[in-house]
C-alpha cells in the first residue's frame, strides 16, 4: 500500500521566506512549487527544484492568481482566456527549473482563492483546465474530492487526483468544516498523524460529530506555513510509514 | 541569399499596447518576444506565438530585467545566480505558448539595458550565458558583434548571431553613435531600406563620416515601437525581396 | 448655470501612454488622475498634476484595486481593512503630487471594477468610504446616482457627487445599459454633444427607448482612453459653453 | 543628554513578515517605515503608524528603489527625474498614515541600494533631495556621516542627520568595514550596548584596529531584520538609559 503526502513549497518572495523548505522536502512526496504569481520566484524554484530531485520528490505546479500582495487568497475575476493564459505560463515557467534539474512539472495543483473558486465557479474550472491542458493533455491535477475542477478536469482527459487535508477537520458530509468554526483546524500533531493512517489504511474519518466518514484520497496534503508545521508533517509521514505504508508520489515521478 | 529580420513583438502590458504587431508578424522572420519581466502578457504571448507561427516567423525570447515600471530599460546590478534564473524563467515561460501554438523557442535576444550591460559587464553576461544553457545547451542568441556576451556564449556553447541595426548610425569603427548624438537614429524609410541591402548583399555600411565600413550580420533589426515603425520595415522587406534576398529566420525555424 | 466635466487621466504606465491628457487637461474641469495601483506611476502623477494646475483643473484621486496586469478592471476580493488601506494609500501619495503643484486632491472617483463593485457591495463601499475619510472628513466623491457607494458616503460625512456618462445610452429607469447590448456607448460627437447639453440645462436625458428621463448630474463624465476621446469631449465643452453654460469643477477648486 | 535610536520597521509585505515590528517599537525612537516599493503594504503601514504615535517614536519614510523582488537591494540606474518623483510618492503615502494616525512623517531615510548609491551617485543623490524637497524644504534626513547625500541635502536646506550603525564595525578612518570582510557585523548584544553608550556619551569608537575614532552621531541605527535582532536593540537601550541617557527622536516628534 502507498499514500503521496503533498505540501505547498517555495512560497517565499526575494527578501522574504516563508515556511522550512529545506525540512519538509524530506517528508513529503509530492511538492506544491509556487509560480511567481502569488508566490515564489526564480531562485527559490531553482533550488527548490534542485532539493526534489535530491529527494525523490515529484514537482508540482502550484498555480495561482496574479497576486503577490494578496499571496493568492483573494477570488479574482479574471477573463477565463487570460486566466488559461496565466496558468499555462506558470507552468512552463516552473517546468524550466524541473527540466534543469532534471525532472519535469508532474502535476498541478490551484493555489488559495483559485482553488476555492474552481470548486464551483465553471467559467474559472474551465479556464485552468484549459491552461493546464494547453501544457499536457493528461496531466494529473490536484484539488477537492467533488469540485467542479476535478470533475472537468477528468471530462477534458486530465487526470484527476481528490486530496484529503490532514490537519483539517471534516462535517459528517465530508465537506471541509469551514476556519471560521472552532475546531476547523487540527494542531496535535498525533492525533493528525493517526488521522493520516486511518485515512490511508482504512480510507475513513471520523467527523466533527463522531460519524465515521469513508474517505479515499489519492494523496494527503499537510501544511507548510504556520508554526510548528515540520513537525506535524515529519510525526505524518513516520506514522504512515510505521503502519507499513510506502509514502510515495501519485504521479509515479520523484 | 538570405537575410533574417528580427523585431521586438508583444511588447504591450495588460490595457496597455506597443507597436503593430499584427502588421510586423508579416514582415519579419524572427520575433523577439517579450516574456512579461520588462513587458508582455501571458495574453499577449500566446496571442503573438500563434501569429508567428500562422506566419511562418521564429520565436525569440526577449529576456529583460525585471522591471516593468523601467521597460527593462534601466541597468539593475542583479546578483547573477538571480539574473540566471530569471532568464531562465522567462524562456521556459515562453516556451510554453510556442509550444501550444506548435513551435518552440529558438533563440535568445536580451532587451533594452541587459542588451547593452553585457557588451562589457562580465557576471552579467555569464549569468544569461548560464540563464540559456540551463534551457538549451546550444540555443543561438542575437547579440552586438564585438560584444562579450556573444563572445562567452560561443564559448560556452551557444551560437552566437550578430546582428546590424536597420535604422541606427554607425562611426567608422562599427561601432553604433550613441542615441544622444545627432544623426544617431535614421528615420527615412527608403534610405533605411538601402542600407539594408547593401548590408546584406555587400556585407558593408556607410558611417557617418562616409567610411564604407564591413559589416557581416547574420539578421537585421528592425524597430517596431515607433510611429511608422511597421512602414519602415515593410520597406525594408519589400526593397531586400526586391533585391534577390530571400527573407528567411537564422534560426532556420518557422 | 454651470457644470463639471470630469475624465480619467495619467493612465499611462512607465513607457506605455493611454489617451491624450495634454489635449484633456484643456478641455475638462475635473481631473481623474490614476494613482499607481492599477494605472499611473509617479512621473506621469507629477506630470498630470502640473498641467491640472496650470489649466484650472480640480485633481481628484482616480482610486482603484492594485492590479497593473488588469488595468483595475476585475473584481477582486479585497478584505476591507485591506482595501480602506489602499485607497488611503492611493489619495496620499497623489496628494504629494498636487501639493507638490500648489493644489490638494479634492475629490476621489473611484476606477473600474472598484467603482462597479461599490454600487451594491456594502462592505467594500463602506471600505472605500473609510479609506476616504481617514484622508478627509468632507471629501467630495463622485460615484454612480443610487449607487449604495454615494448613500454611505452621505451617511458618513462625506459629500456625494452624482456624474452622468456623456457617451452612454440609458434606461428608462435611468440606469446605465450594459456594455454588452448594441448602442450601448455612443460614439458620434455632436449627438453627445447634444446629450450633455440637455443634461445640463434641462435635467434630463432620452433613453434608449425615447423615454425623457429627469437626471441631475453634479458631472458629466467624458471618456479619455478611446480614439478621438479628445475630440469628442471638446466637443461637448464647446457646445456646453454654446449654451451658456461655465464648465467648472463641482469642487470649487482648479 | 539624549541620543535617537532608529530602526527599520514595516518591512513585510502582505503575507511576508520581516522582523518583530511590535517589539522594535518599544525600543527605539525613530522608526523607518517603509513605504511599499521595496518592502511595506498600506494595512501595514496603517498598523506601524499607529505603534509608532501609541509609543511616542517618531515616523520616517524608509525610501527605495521599486523592487519589490531586490528588497530594495540592488543599485537601479533609474533616470533622477523619476527618481524624485519615486520618493515624493513614498513620503505622500505614509503620510497619509501618520495623519491618520495623528502624526506626521517628520524624517526621510533612504533604504538598502539606495542609501549606499548617494553617498557617491551624483544625480541619484541630487534626485532624493528633489523629491525630499518637493515634499518639505526644510525636512530631516538620515544618512552616513560624510556622505554626499547628506552634503547636498543640507545645501538644498534639508537638516542632515549623521547616523552610526550599532552593530557595524568600523575602520580607522572612520568608514564602515564592507560586509564581506571578516568581523564586519557585531553580535554580541552586550558589545554593541556598551559601544553604543561610549558613541553617545564619549563620541568615539574603537575601529578594527584597535585605534579610538571620534564620531558623532546624531542617531545610532539598530538592525530589525535579522535573528534576535530585537533583544541586541532592547540591550543597547538599556545600557544607554542606565548610562543616564535619554533616547529621544532627533526630529523632536514622536
Amino acid at each position: 500500500m502507498q499514500i503521496d503526502l503533498n505540501c505547498d513549497l517555495g512560497e517565499g518572495f526575494g527578501r522574504w521566506s516563508l515556511g522550512d523548505d529545506a525540512a519538509l522536502v524530506d517528508v513529503v512526496s509530492s511538492a506544491n512549487v509556487a509560480c511567481g504569481f502569488h508566490a515564489g520566484d526564480p531562485g527559490t524554484m531553482r533550488q527548490v527544484a534542485e532539493w526534489c530531485v535530491d529527494a525523490g520528490v515529484a514537482i508540482g505546479a502550484q498555480v495561482g492568481y496574479r497576486d503577490l500582495a494578496g499571496f493568492g487568497r483573494r477570488f479574482i475575476d479574471v477573463e477565463p482566456s487570460h486566466l488559461a493564459d496565466e496558468v499555462l505560463y506558470q507552468i512552463g515557467a516552473l517546468d524550466a527549473f524541473a527540466r534543469r534539474a532534471g525532472a519535469r512539472v508532474t502535476y498541478v495543483k490551484p493555489h488559495g482563492a483559485l482553488y476555492n473558486a474552481i470548486v464551483h465557479h465553471q467559467r474559472q474550472a474551465e479556464a485552468v483546465v484549459e491552461g493546464v491542458r494547453a501544457f499536457d493533455a493528461t496531466m494529473p491535477v490536484l484539488g477537492l474530492p467533488g469540485s467542479l475542477w476535478l470533475e472537468l478536469a477528468e471530462k477534458a482527459g486530465l487526470r484527476p487526483v481528490a486530496e484529503a487535508f490532514a490537519d483539517r477537520a471534516y462535517t459528517r458530509e465530508g465537506t471541509l468544516v469551514p476556519r471560521s468554526e472552532p475546531g476547523a483546524v487540527l494542531h496535535d500533531a498525533e492525533q493528525i498523524a493517526e488521522r493520516c493512517v486511518r485515512l490511508a489504511t482504512s480510507h475513513e474519518v471520523v467527523s466533527v460529530d463522531g460519524t465515521v466518514v469513508p474517505m479515499t484520497p489519492d494523496s494527503i496534503c499537510v501544511h507548510g506555513d504556520t508554526a510548528g508545521a515540520a513537525v506535524i508533517a515529519r510525526a505524518v509521514r513516520d506514522a504512515l510509514e510505521a503502519a507499513g505504508l510506502r509514502v510515495a508520489a501519485f504521479s509515479g515521478a520523484g
